[in-house]
């Protein structure tokens, strides 16, 4: 007994001191993010070569902290030990970040920080003078660099499936994979039938033009009338919305474009469903995984549920509308039924993914997979993504980009060197939908709450079911946790076939 | 030769090394500043937790980095070297900082760090309930924790000296008690004189109840008047104004009281000021204190010149009045005389420091100068603090605070342990006039420049002379480089009996 108490003790002290080091890193990162915030969204112009010598000191702070011996010690010490849960999950996901940051020498991550640091500028540029050719070479050093990348960590591994779970370490790519293809395989013809309906919904019911400061209002409205907590949180402007925080402080970013109204009421419901995750982990875990999200599909999962499912829902229209008529008289004429038409109207003849509805969206996310996964493998080269873009947009969406600059330089991800980032996005969207499901079927019908403008029980799911495990489960315990059933897009499927076979007569 | 030149290759590549160490702990604390501007001005209010842990990590990381034996070898190495003078400065530097840092242990910091913490608090509910006895023994810990830290330090010096040259490192106490013992000598008598001046000036040309926004509008025409570049700059709002930041993004912040127009157009000149400062510091030494501001004095010469000589002078009135009345028309009638008056009225029956004008506040300083120095050194007991405070403001300014509210308890400096602050204030003042004169001397009267908003000449010698230079030179060193004389009060006095005396027909 005796000894059994020592031992207790001195696995307490090692799992404090490992803690403390967490929370020391994790402080750093946090650090880091209000800076990058402070940079989007209030820095001068002139800022960034001071801002850029702190995100980069702090950044190699954070990553000496985590790739020390002592980091490495202490986790032999307690994976040989008897840790409880909550414990083992911390000593689970630091494990993991550990081993990424260990296995790649330190002069491919400041080559690779240094490529996309001029990249970006160089995409930028290739984009406005519809240039594919500038940005080639670079594009080319990028998936270089980035399956170097993926060797280091996992030599025998399909390099892509490296690249992926930098974005999503639980899901396999396998899974991903037979979703992104059912999404391909069956909306297409959805949306062929959609173009062929001769059903004729409103699309216009939020045209017109519209004020700066009153479109502030009425997202100030959006968020009111969700549930932000705004003494945790506030709302700004940014040219590329985010949300970005802490448990204590997790903010939102929209934007207002004068002609588009209705975009900024979905983007701003969009990161609400971001920032709502951040605010809903709990506080006594700050600074440990177990305070902090799960990785990029699950919390592209909250921001969707609440776009999708409860902003692009009729009942939200009949609870909104009357608020939005507020701000905006001019819509006096319009009718819940038109806005929620307007809010769902699907149109194939789309380029730019960022514009796209809620099921075209998916095909060119289904474009981009396939297209880098080509590209880090060899399959296709650099010189031929341009073809290979146009191609797949004739063939899956009937419409052919005319530039590149409104095509495959559309993206800003690949200048980051962001290979497997863009899938996170439908398997979002895929997950609302599964999540969505189980919630109806806990809570029944609640789309008389949305209409009364009432979203506690919702959200008090969502904390229960998701937000406060944190990083405690991985993303399919995690699922299979909160629906009782495996990761699937059987849901978002059923979703869409019955809510747009009803608008659009299918 | 060849001996020569590998020395000096060495040489160049420990300079090298240290200066990557410095930088990396600037960026540290800059960084630092970047979430403590955000606390002030945008942090949501339930923020603090994760911020308090943040901060913290954030400067025990930098204490670290400071106080490693690396650190400290590399200064012995560099100190033994042939250096040029930058280089020998930027060590000078370090090493003063390193010493400090490494003279007083951990737990007493953290000791001094864990009771500033909750004194804050104590102060605030203290003041609010006019307690003094409630906040007495937290002041006295204080008092204690900060001799033995001035101990540590220097055992053989006069702590209070120790303490003053934590935010004054280089102007001797000695000199700086006996430039406020003559304002103390020099002040009382004419401020006696003014109040027994049957002279009548103007007191009310900004009495008036003024909107917060066109307020603001108007600080951002105070701000583009005096030259603030606002790509490097931004204005906001924080209920105790400040200026912090780097050469490439130093902000302003003031405030609006509806009823103090002319105040918030001197807390924003003031703010202009620091800021400008800043934004003079060479570019290409960010992140050395080569590129850093000289210490409290200097910023507050900088802050006081631009709101003292330049915004209270007669000729700022004639170019400003204008621009106040496009944005507040009901101004029409006040005359530039007028508003000259109003902006530099005496009054010694304030018993407020931040409410003093030019003259009085001065005595404000003293008073809490020979408190705090007396406290220090034992010769006043914390419990006699409030008859202290009180006898010396019925002495010097002939007013007795009624309760300790608006007297002894009146300021946030003593709760964050800082004894040896104040005196900066009034120093800077004395400097800001010492510059002017120096200014005057050289550019020969400019008061047709600022008649016309013409602030280029003015501003190009504050950064010749003072910005430029960084912590090259030691504050007197830097003094004597840009003045040509030692620090003197001289200046000071002779401008306030011309100006007070011409104002009050004295």
């Amino acid at each position: 007994m005796a000894t059994d108490q020592a031992q207790d003790d001195s696995i307490s002290d090692t799992y404090g001191e490992f803690r403390s080091r967490v929370e020391r890193i994790s402080s750093v990162e946090d650090a880091g993010g209000v800076l990058r915030w402070d940079q989007e969204v209030v820095m001068p112009e002139d800022g960034t070569p001071a801002r850029a010598q702190q995100l980069s000191t702090l950044s190699s702070i954070s990553h000496e902290l985590l790739t020390a011996d002592e980091t490495g010690d202490l986790l032999e010490e307690l994976e040989a030990a008897d840790l409880d849960d909550e414990q083992a999950a911390v000593v689970r996901e630091i494990r993991r970040k550990y081993e990424r940051a260990t296995s790649v020498p330190e002069e491919l991550v400041a080559e690779i920080s240094e490529t996309t640091a001029t990249a970006h500028p160089e995409w930028k540029q290739a984009k406005e003078n519809d240039d594919f050719e500038a940005f080639a070479p670079t594009l080319e050093k990028l998936v270089e660099l980035k399956r170097e990348y993926a060797e280091h960590i996992d030599p025998d591994a399909d390099p892509y499936e490296v690249l992926f779970a930098d974005y999503e370490p639980y899901l396999d790519l396998e899974t991903a994979e037979r979703v992104l293809e059912r999404l391909r395989d069956e909306l297409v013809p959805l949306i062929e039938a959609i173009d062929g309906s001769s059903a004729e919904i409103t699309t216009d019911a939020f045209s017109g033009t519209f004020d700066d400061d009153d479109q502030e209002a009425l997202a100030c409205d959006v968020l009111d009338s969700l549930g932000y907590d705004w003494s945790r949180g506030r709302l700004d402007t940014a040219p590329h919305p985010f949300s970005t925080g802490t448990q204590f402080d997790a903010r939102v970013t929209t934007r207002f474009e004068p002609e588009d109204l209705l975009g900024s009421i979905t983007s701003t419901i969009h990161e609400f469903g971001h920032a709502n995750y951040t605010l809903g982990l709990p506080d006594e875990q700050y600074g440990t995984p177990l305070g902090q999200s799960r990785d990029l599909s699950v919390h592209e999962s909250q921001s969707r549920l609440w776009e999708n499912h409860v902003g692009r829902s009729r009942a939200f229209w009949d609870h909104f509308l009357p608020i939005a008529r507020e701000r905006f008289p001019e819509l006096e004429a319009v009718t819940p039924e038109e806005a929620y038409e307007s809010a769902n109207q699907v149109s194939d003849d789309n380029l730019i993914r960022v514009e796209a509805d809620e099921l075209t969206y998916h095909l060119h996310i289904v474009i981009r997979f396939e297209i880098e996964r080509a590209l880090i493998s060899g399959d296709l080269e650099v010189e031929d993504v341009p073809e290979a873009w146009n191609d797949k947009y004739e063939a899956y969406l009937g419409v052919r980009p005319e530039t590149d600059a409104e095509g495959c330089l559309q993206d800003i991800h690949w200048s980051h060197g962001s290979f497997g980032y863009f899938p996170t996005y439908s398997l979002g969207s895929v997950l609302a939908a599964q999540l969505y499901a189980a919630i109806e079927a806990d809570l029944g019908d609640f789309s008389a709450d949305i209409r009364n403008g009432e979203f506690d029980a919702l959200n008090g799911w969502l904390r229960e079911n998701v937000h406060r495990h944190g990083k405690r489960y991985t993303t399919p315990e995690l699922i299979e946790e909160a629906t009782g059933e495996a990761f699937t897009a059987d849901y978002f499927l059923e979703y869409v076939a019955e809510k747009y076979g009803e608008l659009y007569d299918l």
